[in-house]
C-alpha cells in the first residue's frame, strides 16, 4: 500500500489524522472502499482523507455526531445510496440512535418527499441487517 | 402485525382507507415493502398510508390514473428507481396503458434528458417482465 | 427574423407545426423567450421547436393537456422556476384548471417534498397574477 | 382570513399547535408566505401547518434546533433558496449560532459541492442582513 | 429487427449515421441496451439514435472526445450510474485516457461533492474491470 | 482585508497561487463574490481558493479551458445559475468560444433536458450582455 502514502510531507499529519477519524467513523466498510479506490488511483482517496476527514470534519463548532447527521441528511436528500449506508454507520459510530434515524427519515419525507424517505429507509435497514441489529420479516409469506 | 396498527383512534379510518387504496395501487409488491419498513419501525409506514394514500391521493380534483401519472413522472425526473417500478404498477392498476407509458418516457427525454428516459424505461420494462407482459430479447446473441 | 428560419428544407414543415403548437401552448411569454434565445443563436430554438413541439409533443397517445401536466410536474420536481411558469400557462391554455393545479401542487409535496410544493406554488401564483386571475393579499399589513 | 380555518374539527388542535411552532420557527417572514399561499388556496398551507409543523416536527426524538439543521441541510443540498432563508431563520430562532451555520456551509461543500456552499452562503448572508447582523462590504470599491 | 427500422424515409440517413456513431462510441454494451429498449418499443431508441447521435453529437464545434466528456460530466453530476458506465466507454473510445478520467472525478468532488466523485469512481472502475484494464485488490484481506 | 489572510503559514503559497488562478478565471465578478463571503466569514473563501483553485484545478492532466468546461457542464446540469454565469466567464477567459458554448447548451438539452438548456442559455446570455458582446432584441415589440 506504499503508493497510497501522501507525497507531500507537510500534509502527512493531516492524512494520518484524517485516516484515523475516517476509520472511527466508517469502520471496515470504509476501508474496503478506500482500498478499492486507492488501487485504481491513490489521489482518489487522498482528498477525502486529507481534506474532508483531515480538515473539514475536524474543525471546531460542530461535533462528530452532528456532522454525520449532516452528511446523512445530504445523502438522503440527494439519493446517494452508497453514502446513506456509510453515514448511517458513521452516525451510529458517533453515538447516534435508531430512534433518531427514524425521526430523520420521517422528516426527510416532508422536506425531500416520501420516495427519499423510503430509499433512505432501505439504506438504513441494510446497515442494521449487516450489524445484526435487524432481522427482516418473511415478506414473501 | 399488531404493532403496525395506528395508536391514535381518530386517525384509524384514514389508515384503513389509505391501506385499501395503496393495495389497489401497488399490489403485493407494495405489501412486501410495507412489511419490511413497518418491521423496522411502524411509523415509517404510518405516514405514507395515512397522509399520502389516506388523505392526499383521495382528494377530489384529479383521478387516480392521473395521480399515478404524476407520481411516476416525478420518479422518472428525480431518478428514483424504486418509485418508477411502484408507480408503473400503480399506473397500470388504475387503467394506464403501455402506449401511454412509452409516450411519458419519450417526453421525459425532452424535459429531463435521455438518461432519465433510459433509466425510466429500464424500470418500466422490469415491471412488464415481472407481469409476464414482456420477454426480453436474447441480447447477448 | 430571417436568420431564425430553419436551413434544412425537409424539416421546415415540422418547424412550422411546432411553432404553431408552441404558440398555442406558451403564448406571448413563449415568444419573448424564443426571440431572446434565437437572437443569441438560432439553433438554440430550432430543437425545442422542431423536436419537442414539432415532433415529441405531437405524437399520438397523450393529449396536450396531459402532456403539459407532465412537463409541469417535471418542472416542479426538478425546481425549474422558469418552466413552472411556462407550463402553468401551457396547462391552462390546454384546458387545465386552477383546482387541478392546486391538487398537483399538494401531491408534489408528498413526492418531492414541501419545498418543491412551495416553490411550485409561487410560480403558479405568479402566472395567475400576470393573467389578472389572482390579486395577492396585503401581506405586509 | 376565515377561509383559512381547517374544516375538520378533529384536526384543529393540530393546526393550532402547528401554527404556533411555525410562527416561533419562521416568524413574520413565514406569516407573509402563509398569507400569500392561503389566499391562493387555503389547502396549500393546511398540510405544511398540520402535517409538517403540527405533527412531524413535534415528534419526540430530535429537538427543534436539530430539526431545523436537517431542514436547512436539505435545502442547501437541493438548492432551494427560499427554504435556505426560511430555515436559516428557523435555526437561529431555535438557538443555532452563526459559527454553526458557517460549519454547515463548509461541510456542504464537501458533500454537495462548492456551488451548493456558495448558494447556501448567499441565502444565509441575506438573512443576516435582514436581521441587521451583517453589513455587506462596499464590494464595488 | 425489422421493426426497429425508421418508418420515415427522409430520416433514415440520420438514423444510419447516428447508429454508426453510437456503435463507435458505446460499442457492444450500447447494442445490448439498444436491443432491449427497441424490443419493448422501437421509438424508445429512435430518438437517441436519430436526434442525439445522428444530429446533436454530429454538429461541428466540439469534437467527439469533448462531447463524451460533457456527457460523462453530466452523468456524474446527476448521479446516473448507467450513463457513467456508458460514457466512460465512450470517452475511452474517442481517445480519452485514464489520467483524464481521474482528473474529472477529482474535479467532480469540488463541483458536485465527494459522494458524486465516489459514485462516479465506482462506475469508471467497473468499466476498467470489464475491459480487463483493472484488477480490484483483495479488499477483504 | 487582513482577516482574510490564511493563518496557516505553510498553506499561504497555495492560497496565493489559487487566488491568482481564480482572478484570471472569474475576474472582477469573482472578486465581488469573494469580498462578500469573506466579509461574512473568512473561512468561507479559504477552501474555494486554497483547495479548489490552489490545488484541484492546478493538477496536471486537464487544461484550464477543459476544466472550466467541466465546471460549467456541472452547473448547467445541476441548475446552479450563479455558477453558470461564473464559469461562462471562466470558459471565455481560458480561450473558450461562443460557438462552443452554444454546442454545450444544445448537448445539455439531450443529457439534462431542454429546461436545463434554456436556464443555461439565459445564464450565458446574461454574461454576454454584461461583456457588451450581445444586445438583446426588443422582445416586447
Amino acid at each position: 500500500l506504499a503508493n497510497e502514502e501522501p507525497t507531500n510531507p507537510i500534509e502527512s499529519d493531516r492524512y494520518r489524522s484524517g485516516h484515523a477519524l475516517r476509520f472511527k467513523t466508517l469502520g471496515d466498510a470504509g476501508e474496503v472502499r478506500r482500498r478499492m479506490l486507492a488501487a485504481f488511483h491513490p489521489d482518489l482517496m487522498r482528498y477525502p482523507i486529507e481534506f474532508v476527514f483531515g480538515e473539514i470534519l475536524q474543525r471546531p463548532g460542530l461535533d462528530q455526531k452532528t456532522r454525520e447527521l449532516i452528511s446523512l441528511t445530504m445523502a438522503i436528500g440527494l439519493g446517494r445510496q452508497r453514502e446513506i449506508r456509510s453515514h448511517t454507520r458513521g452516525y451510529l459510530n458517533h453515538g447516534g440512535t435508531k430512534e433518531e434515524l427514524v425521526e430523520l427519515l420521517i422528516q426527510s419525507a416532508a422536506y425531500a418527499g416520501f420516495p427519499a424517505m423510503i430509499d433512505g429507509a432501505y439504506g438504513v435497514i441494510e446497515v442494521f441487517e449487516e450489524l445484526g441489529l435487524f432481522h427482516p420479516p418473511d415478506v414473501e409469506g
